[in-house]
């Protein structure tokens, strides 16, 4: 099949939505939505965001200065006001106030964990580095927490109840997820059964 | 709603399905199936992964001796090949001969471009950093590869038509986008006009 070469650009497959918070040296919650995430180590559990660090970003600002953040995993319900915090900025107003939500002090972390989203981490920073447009910021994971409701009987996330959000910069929009596809790992696993003729 | 504290763990959130390949010293292309994975600069375009370095991965040592690697983007349709390039290892066998996939060497970069994926991106090495158990490597994206059949009438790629799989690690599965569920930008602008009274 005949490959395209495409215009530069960096976002070209479909990442989560995530929602990084970290109190400023007043005490207010910060808070601004980010596709750049990734989980980064299994032991210990760290994660990475990149924040852009041409533009003024309270959220980076604060993060910087605490050294730690929150990280939470909005769902359909929350999209709006998630698509909201990655469009206004904290320099020209409280935003988690302004959309009517809220925020608890971490149990592992002084983060602001935000009440309305199923899925949160609190995270200490470890590492940064800045490269190109973004500074990317390694969080060691302190804390999870979930509304016991998004949990399976096995006490896992359970992506049907949470909902999340996936962001497509191609088109500038959300998607949904749908359905529950295959087994990673048992599928590899048969295949690689079969090649080695076991 | 109360929260609960979970049991520490990496992943905690879906997160797009790639596939790192790179070339070793003898010219063979090797390949491995990840979900750790962000952009992480809009200018230059960059990309982060993470592989786990606490075990023998040929890619990783490929991509870190060659300096170079290209990252692909499989679909529904080739996610029991993406989930085998995760569970065998190419220091066991030649995966993608096994598969019957095939790559052909970058047209910026000598790295394999996997013959068989919708969207590959050709990536430079210029960072690497390695913390907990993963080696976190930052790829500049030097080509943006596409079968042109997976674009839209603009020219972008299409994720309704590229049919990305998000890896679910709370389930060990594979989910499928849905729908379009809304505008990003436009959602968060309207509610900002909104709260602004304008």
């Amino acid at each position: 099949m005949p490959k395209t070469n495409l215009k530069m650009h960096a976002v070209v497959a479909p990442t989560p939505t995530v929602i990084a918070s970290a109190y400023d040296e007043s005490g207010r919650a910060d808070a601004c939505t980010l596709a750049f995430y990734m989980v980064c180590s299994h032991k210990p559990p760290c994660v990475a965001i990149a924040i852009n660090a041409t533009a003024r970003r309270k959220t980076l600002a604060s993060i910087l200065a605490s050294g730690a953040f929150a990280l939470g995993f909005p769902g359909v319900d929350q999209m709006r006001g998630a698509d909201y915090l990655g469009v206004e900025s904290g320099y020209n107003i409280d935003k988690l106030a302004a959309l009517g939500w809220s925020a608890t002090p971490g149990r592992e972390l002084n983060v602001p964990v935000i009440d309305q989203l199923p899925v949160s981490l609190e995270c200490a920073v470890v590492h940064t580095v800045t490269i190109g447009s973004h500074t990317q910021i390694t969080g060691e994971v302190k804390n999870i927490q979930a509304d016991e409701e998004m949990l399976d009987e096995r006490g896992k996330i359970d992506l049907a109840l949470t909902r999340p959000i996936i962001y497509d910069e191609e088109s500038f929009s959300y998607w949904s997820l749908d359905e529950n596809v295959g087994r990673a790992f048992a599928l590899g696993a048969e295949l690689r059964k079969e090649i080695r003729g076991e």
